[in-house]
Order: structure tokens, then sequence, then C-alpha cells
């Protein structure tokens, strides 16, 4: 079965990447493989492939944030809400290579505590492909990883001034979002910033990813305004959404793809920290949906399913900045509390006026605040004011900035479509098409 | 790039879960990283990531059944089968928690034959998340990969009682289930119980998983009744599924989750076993699928749909015992002999006016038993008779308790919506709301 | 918690992997395994562990097809095409497990540079189940990796032929090609044969799987004719997609595969080459979506979604030949020069009245034969001549045999359901059922 054919092009592949050299030197590199291999060189492997199966997991929240958008919104929209998401993960990609990445990890030379850059463009260099760059895993997949990190934080953006913004003006902002503002806070922290030696811990980004798409949606959602038909002479008119399955399908893919997102933050395999990150994770997106399913069934007399999805995402927002730093018995604690706290947020931020269709702020912000605080409370290893302090920068940075972006575009492009397409579509209106021909869908609001 | 950051990271989280440190020993434990790895510490990384790999694979299937039930079910019905089976999830992982995973493993001190239980609460001892816990993985991914099977049973009953359980009569049937009857059972073949002793073989769940969830689901339909209109004058009425797309994404769900349930119970990577596991189930799967579409294009004259669907789950249960015991030429038999059965299967169950909306009986209590004792008759290994004891062992414990169960939840409780509920649907019943705003669905029955 | 039993079981199954011994020989095994592993036993656990994710997530693209297909095409015929999708997977690993395996691979004892065969069936040895085998990975590895490859290329076909092929004569041609045509194909590269020694360089399949499949594209719909209504008097009517968000599940579900279809044709968990075939494969899609945007934005005034999705498509497509062989920076050109490609390509196609219902033929022929050539053009390891010999010898057979098996199918069983039944729908001609049941949905074209 081309045995041999097929060994000599793994010798070949493997020595190319382990011995470090560069693919035209492949010949020269196979006779080098004859060194024996150590067992480091194997959990380098090992370490480097875990963190790619963690990228296309984290790859997968896209689509979880397409379909529970698209779902809890109204079908006239379908299109425009789909193609948002689809195209902001691509967007996110492009811009984090052409400057994010440098940015958020500008590197010794540049990096000072609150902002530095290595430059435009990604690197070049063969060694990225090796054990050279780092002990864990190859540059590329540093890159990768990270990269599908950036996107999110404009993702969860879209949701928020769904069913009423322009594309073209989202388009940009998200662009200029996920190429300056998400790299600079990251920076912060990951990057080895002020945060980072101030003593914050955000494990996976309950701040860092989380609240900095929540503050921006706040913003977008002041200053765009609520959706027309929602608030009428002081009522609250619920627009509920057109596609529940397609919302269920959001929320198992984003807790599918959260294991990477946690998961992966380990920055390696090793069994223990893996392990319990998966733990925690898993028991606090748990106890936040059954949290929320007891509030809501008490306080909505029936059981309100998109709560319920939100729990699940509360919990999971909630537990991502300890993960690493808690018990799995806290996990449940502060899963179950931000359970509670998405579905009496859900409902503040609606009588306030503050039109989110998915919920957002709720899950983003509000769940995102309470999981980097609750690291002060629940680990023994961090304090409170550190995390105090990392969530109030984020909230100055973020929500100033993007409200001033957002500011900047209405006055410049506008950030709303007309009255007319808002009511008819923004599929017919953005797009010229509708998602579901065939159907008789009502269209009024 | 942060380079040195992240190096120590690294360092300092291997060497807490290779070295079995505690975290706040961390300091400490980077020294006593300096002595080199050995290959075994690279192999134990490795069981526990594909261990991991399977876990988020078999979260999965439950996205499956969740979409797998609601596209087979009516549209006004929605909902409800979405909110049961996203809440089973977290109920099975919490309740396995709390008190599952100690009945299934009870460990020597207390494990007797039949019955053992080593205390309420997961464990918390920092040993779990090294190699002292378990050569092949830690502690914590041992609990999460056997919670993820945990609720499988009782969502497998959620689709046989479908369309007119009332909601909160079966999450706390599904609760008690999962939480005691699941892991008893289990016991007695995973935790080194008495059908273990026996020589009975079960490898990932044909009988241990399926067909638990299947004699539950067969009691509920006795104890419930039929759907109001299905059986009229003795005249069978088909009540077609509302979604079959989402039908279609829920098997392959499944299916792809399948890998993780059956190749992660090898409990390592052991390459030999999890190459024949994979292959056995693909080809079990294929051929189950392919022969039930030949037999429903010869019963039915047109090919039907749901039964091709099914034909694929029956192949995958029916492989499930004994996927690590036949060879792949069995498998493509064994799974070819399960999707003839299951098209029949779920013809006689109808003729026998029970009522599954979903073929759940058929797929995984027909299917489950055959592939039980289908180790006996393909595997060398295994002898028929204590095949047939572990299927009929199963039958009297599930069939009565969960028979038993249903009963007092009805007496106690009620168990089923009223029949005006039935009728216009339990999402606005249950939960007063539906699943397709905004398009025109029909909900006469 | 069974720690010892465990234990034990692990330490058998790995005994019995990694000592190559046959289950019946286990005990003895165990004794051989108290021998310390090396680095390279763990390797070869890693890569195959590798190997299996691959194949898993190519698995996952069949319901990517199946979704795509079906969210773009009408409802009425939303069964038929998830019947074919969901049956060609069973039926391409069953046909390529009996002949095409050993069609691609014939081994060095049958092995001609255009035809090889090394007889009906799958192996039995049990050092298939070790790294006698491979130093990559198990026999039965290689084999269901392969195998999820096969199906692909049939699928690529059903998009072509959608709402008008006749469900029969479509599965028969299915199985001759898949186990025939396309194995034939594969071994004149991948199996050793003509264009591997002519210096052809097709990393993941751009020729060898996706113009396979696309050249078979273009024969059906010459043979089959439009649809009814398509074109009329000279004008083209645009025939709407039903379903967008099942489309746009399907994109993403392809791209997730990707990472499984490229990142698996490394052949290994070597940190390098996988690392870099990630960062291509996802910066080809991203650039390809993006320009596929800008490109439908400029000519149709209003984005096209379908057009963005084909766009991220044709740059996976077109990535896939050289994600090994160019730069990161290159993947960026080459998929940007396929997502302009798709837009023209689709349009053009249309102006032939070459009725392509989901654009198959341009995202995966038109496509597959740019990422071919751009190897050559892009790779300074690889001549343009033997690209474009690839091209055009794929071109001559595929082209040649599919259009011949079309002709013959045609003239003795009929390729096209007759008008009644196209325009009253395929689901309930085919299936006697529909999709939808329940929803208000007009069949009208």
């Amino acid at each position: 079965m081309g045995l041999a054919r097929k060994s000599a092009i793994i010798l070949s592949l493997l020595a190319f990447s382990l011995a470090g050299a560069a693919p035209a030197m492949c010949v020269q590199a196979t006779e080098e493989a004859a060194k024996p291999l150590s067992p480091d060189d194997v959990l380098f492997v090992v370490n480097n492939i875990w963190m790619l199966v963690a990228t296309f997991l984290v790859f997968m929240m896209h689509l979880g944030f397409a379909t529970l958008e698209a779902g809890l919104t109204q079908a006239k929209n379908t299109v425009n809400i789909l193609f948002k998401n689809t195209s902001i993960v691509a967007i996110g990609v492009l811009t984090y290579a052409f400057m994010g990445f440098n940015l958020m990890y500008p590197g010794s030379g540049y990096a000072g505590g609150f902002f530095g850059f290595s430059g435009f463009g990604i690197g070049t260099d063969v060694a990225g492909l090796t054990s050279a760059y780092n002990v864990g895993y190859t540059y590329w997949t540093d890159f990768l990883f990270q990269a599908m990190f950036a996107a999110t934080s404009a993702t969860i953006v879209s949701g928020a001034v769904a069913e009423r913004v322009k594309l073209s003006s989202f388009l940009i902002f998200s662009a200029i979002y996920v190429a300056t503002v998400y790299p600079i806070v990251g920076m912060w922290q990951w990057g080895g910033g002020w945060l980072n030696k101030l003593g914050f811990h955000d494990f996976a980004g309950s701040t860092i990813v989380h609240s900095v798409g929540g503050w921006a949606a706040l913003s977008g959602v002041i200053v765009l305004g609520p959706r027309l038909g929602k608030y009428v002479n002081g009522n609250i008119r619920p627009i509920m959404g057109h596609n529940l399955p397609l919302a269920c399908i959001g929320v198992f893919l984003l807790w599918f793809g959260w294991y990477g997102f946690n998961g992966g933050s380990v920055l390696s395999a090793a069994p223990g920290p893996v392990s319990l990150v998966f733990t925690t994770t898993t028991l606090g997106a748990a106890s936040g949906l059954v949290a929320a399913m007891i509030t809501t069934w008490i306080v909505h007399k029936k059981p309100d399913f998109s709560m319920v999805l939100n729990g699940a995402l509360a919990g999971l927002v909630g537990i991502t900045a300890g993960a690493d730093a808690v018990t799995p018995m806290s996990s449940v604690l502060i899963g179950a509390i931000a359970g509670v706290l998405v579905v009496f947020s859900v409902m503040t931020i609606d009588k306030l006026h503050l039109d989110d269709p998915v919920g957002a702020i709720s899950v983003h912000l509000v769940c995102g605040v309470w999981g980097t605080l609750a690291v002060g409370i629940f680990s023994p290893d961090y304090r409170f004011l550190p995390q105090l302090t990392g969530v109030m920068a984020a909230a100055a940075f973020c929500f100033s900035s993007s409200f001033l972006l957002f500011f900047v575009i209405k006055r410049l492009l506008g950030l709303r479509v007309n009255a007319h397409e808002e009511l008819r579509g923004l599929d017919i209106g953005e797009h010229g098409m509708e998602a579901y021909s065939g159907f008789q869908v009502f269209v009024t609001q």
C-alpha cells in the first residue's frame, strides 16, 4: 500500500518540522533526523496538535454566534445576520494577520505596558515552524489560535446591534475594533503589559475578550437606539426570535467551541490544567443553565427557552476568567450566580430601554465582569483589587473607544438603515434576497 | 512575541501536571520539572488529551439527539423538545457529579457486585490531576467522559415520550433515572460488578447505555399512552416530522459524536484498538444505513428518509457492544442486520400501538439488544450466555424501575399535558413561546 | 474508582497495540510490554490519533455538503437532496472498502503507472493495527481517512445535478464513480503512479478530489440539461435557495472539516507542516471570502450572500493543492484570486445555460484547476508544466468517463425525473414525504 513512499514522506516531514529546516533543505534535514527523538520532541508535537484542535473548536464558535443571533431575531433579517457573522471571521483573521497579532504581542523590543507594535504583517521565518519559537507550539499555531479569538469580540457586538445596523458601517466598525482595540487590551494582559504585571488574572478572557465585546455592544446599542416598535409609549414589546432550533444549535456549538477557547488557553496539553479547565467549564455551563432555568420558571411562571440558552452561555462566560484557578465546586457556584444574573440583567436592560436583541450585553458584559471579579473571590491565589482594576480599565478604554468609533461612523457614513428598510427587513434592503424563499413568512414587526 | 513568558507558563503548567503538584506549589514544582520527561509521561499527556477529545465529541451527541427529536416531530412542540434535551445535559452532568459517578465507580472499599456507593460529591484531591490517579488519564477526565455518557440514557427516553409528556415530570424522571438507575447498571459492568465478573462484554454500551435508555423509553410509552389522534379506530395515522434537515443534522452529529463514544471507550489512545474501533463503528453505521435503505425501498416502495437515518443509528447502536472485539467484516454484517431490524421493528411497534415518535425503542433497545448478543455470536473471545444474561438483567432492572418511577410520578404529579395543550402544542402550553415566530405553521394534528 | 482494573485494561490495550499482538495473545503481549516505551512509540500514538481526528473532521464535510446543497435549492426537493448526500457517505465507505482502496493503493506488486489492483476487500492482518504497517499510523486509520475522502467526489456531483436527477440513477452513478474513477486518478498521484513520478504536486486534492468531482458535475449538467423554467426564451431566471441558514451551516462545516482534509493530508502530526497547512488553509478561505464579497458588492451592487459563501469554499479549494508548499502570504493571494474567479465563473456558466444549482462547477472545478496551477506559479519547488499536465489528464479521463457513464445510465434507466415530478418536487415524487410538514411552502417554480 505504498508503505515505503508514505514512510519517506512522513520521515521527511518530521525532519523538516523537528529539525527546523526550511522546505528546500528537506533532503539534508532527513539526514539530521537520524538523531533519536527525545520525549520533549514528542511533547512538542502533542502540544502543537492540541493547540490546533483548540483552534478548530474556537473556529466553530463563529457558527455558534451566527446561528444563535439569527435564531433569536426575525426571519426578515436572517441573511444580513449570517452575512455579518460569516464575514467577520474572515475580516478578523486577515486584520489580525495584518496588524492585530503584532499589537497584541509586540515582543520585548517594542512592548510598553500600555502600547506596543512590532510592525505590519506576520512572520515568515521558518524557525516559526519549529520549537525554536516556543517550547509549546509553533509560531503559526500561536498566530492562528489567537486570530480565532480576535474575531470573537466583534461577533459579540453583532448580536446587540442586529436588525437595524447598516452593513457597511458595521463591517468598518468591526474591522477597526478587531484590528486595534481588542489587541491593545489583549496586550495589557496576555502580551505582558501593565495588567499582567499588576497581578490581574483573566485566564481565557472574561474581560479581555467578552467584556471587550460587551462594552462595544453597549455603546453600539446607545448610539444606534432601539429597533422601531420595540418601546412604544413606555411599553416594552417583545420581538420574538424566528427559529429557536437555530438558536439551540448556536448555544451547543458555542459550548462545544468553548472547550477549545478555555482548553486551548492552557497553551499546552498539560493533563492537569486541561482536565481541570474542561471540568470547571462544563460545570459552570451546566449550573448556569440550571440556575437560569429555575430563575425563569419562578420569575416568568413558564420556563423561557431563550433564558435557558443564555444561562448556559452566562455560566461559560462567568467561568472563563478563572477556569484554571478555582475548584470544580467553585465553578458550580460561579456558574449558578451567572445564570441568575443573566435573567435579571436581561430584564433590567430592557427596562432601561436598551434594545439588545440577543442579550449580548447581559451574557458577555455582565457575566464577563462577574467572572473576572469571581476570580478574586473564589481563588486563593488572586486578589480582588487587581481584578476590579482590570474590569474598570477595560470598561474605560473599550466603552469610550467604541462609543467614539460608532459616533464618528454615524456622522460620516450613517450607522442605521432607513425606517422603510428596517420594517421590510435588511435581507431585501441590504442584500436583495430572502433567507427562506418559498415559505410564507410574515414581515410586519 | 512574549516567548519567555509563554515558555515559563507552559513549563510551570507541565510541571504542575506531571509532577502532581498542587497549584500553590507551582514554583517548587517548576524546579522538580528539571528531571527529564520519560516517554511514559508523554504517553499520559496523549491519552488524556484523546479522552478529552472524546468527551467533547460525546457532548455533541446531545445536540444530535435534540435536533433529531425536534426534526422528527411537529413544529408546535419544538421548543419543548429542545428545552428537554438541552436541560438534560446540564442536569445529567450535575447529578452525575453529585452522586452518579460514585454509584458507578464505588471503588474497592465499597463495591459489591450489585451495589456500591462512595459518598456524595466529586473528589478534590490534587492527585486527581496527575497520573497518580490512573496511567491513562486524570481523575477529572475520567469523571467528565463518564458524565457525558450518563445524560445520554435520559435523552434516549426523551424522544419516545415526546409531544405529550409534562415538562416538569419528565425532568424529575430524568434526574432520578440518570442519578440512580443508569450508574447502578453501569457499575455491574464498568465498575467491576457482577456482570463484568461473569464475562459479559459491552464495549461502549449497547446494553449499559442504549438499552438502559431504551427500556425506560418502552415503559414511558406504555404508561403515557399514544399521542391523541395517532391510533383512531384501529388505524395508524402517520404524524410527520416537521423539519427533516434538522433530523439529518441530528444523525450526522450523533455519528460524529459516536467516534468519541466508541473511540473514547478504548480508555486510551492506543493505536490498534482506537483504529479498529473507528473502522468497525464506521462500517457498522454505513452498512446499517444501506441495509435500511434497501429494506425501506422494498417494503415501502419509495425509500423513506427517516428510515435511512434510523438505519445509520441502528448500525451504530448495534456495533457499540463489540466495536473492539469483532473484525471489520463482522461489523458490516452486524450493522446490516441492525439496519434491517430497525425498519421492521418500527413497523411492529407501531402495529402494537406503542407510540414512539422518533423510533427510539427500535433504535436503542432493539438494536442495543441485538448488538450485545452479536458479540457472543461474532467474537471468538466471548460467549453467548453471559451476553444474554446481561441483556436480561438490564431488562428486568431498568424496565421495572423506570415503569415504577413513571407510575409514581404519574400518580403524584401527573405525567401528561392535558388534551387542549397537546393539540395546541407544548410550546405554547409549557413555555408560552413558539419555535418559528413569523412563519405560517399549521398546528392541527 | 476501579483504578487497578482500568490500568490493567489500558496496559493490555497498549501492549496489544504497540507490540503488534493479535487480540488472543493479549496476556502474552502484556509481558512483552514490560520493555520501556521509546519516544518513537509515543510519536506513533500521536500521529495515529491526529489522523483519526482528521478523519472525523472530514466526515463532517458530508453534513456540510448536505446542508449547503439543501439550503441553496428549493424546499420541495430537500428530502431528496439530504437522502442523496447521506447515502453517498455510506455507499462511498463501503465501495471503498470493497475495491476503491485497493485500486488507489495497489501496492508495489501490482502497481503500474496508470492502473493497478490488489484484490477485493480490505486487509485483516493484525499487523495492520500496529506500526508494522506504517511509521505514521495503522492500516485501518489509513483506510478510513482515505475512505472519507472518496465519497467527497460524488457529493460534489450531487449539487450540480440537484432538483431533477432520478434518485436510483444518481446512486448507481455515484457508486460506480467512487469505486472506480476516483481511485484510479488517485493512484496516479497518491498511489505512486505516473503523475507522482512526473513531479506533479497536489497536496490534498484540488485536482485529485475536487476537479475529479467537478468534471463529473460538468458532464452531468450537460447530459441532464437545465431545470424546467430556468432558461426561458434566452432569459436566465434565478431559482432561489430556500434556507440560507442551512447553507451557512454547510459552509462553516466544510471549512471546519477542511482542517482535517488538509491537516490530515500531512499524514502525520508533524508540527511544522500541520501548522503551516492550518494557516494557509485559513488565510486562503478568509481571503477567498473577502475577495468574493468585494467582487459581488461591485458587480451586483448589493452583496450576494451565496457568493460570499462560495467565496470561502473557492479559497479552500484553491489552497488545497499547495497548502503545504506556499507561504502564508501566497495563500492570501491564491485565495483572493479564487474568490474573484468564483463570482465570474458562476455568472459565465449561467450565461452558457449550464444549470448548476449550487455553483459546484465554479467552486470545485474552476478553483480546483486554479489551485493546482497556482502551485506551479507560487511554489519554488514545483514547475508549471507538470501541474498543467495533471489538470489535463484528470480532465480527459474524468470528463469522458463520467460523460459516458451518465450517458449509458440515461439510455438504460433514465437519468431525469418526469416534468410533473420535477414541478411538484422530488420529495413527494421519489420519497412520498415532505421536508417541512406543517409549514406553508409554495412549490411553484
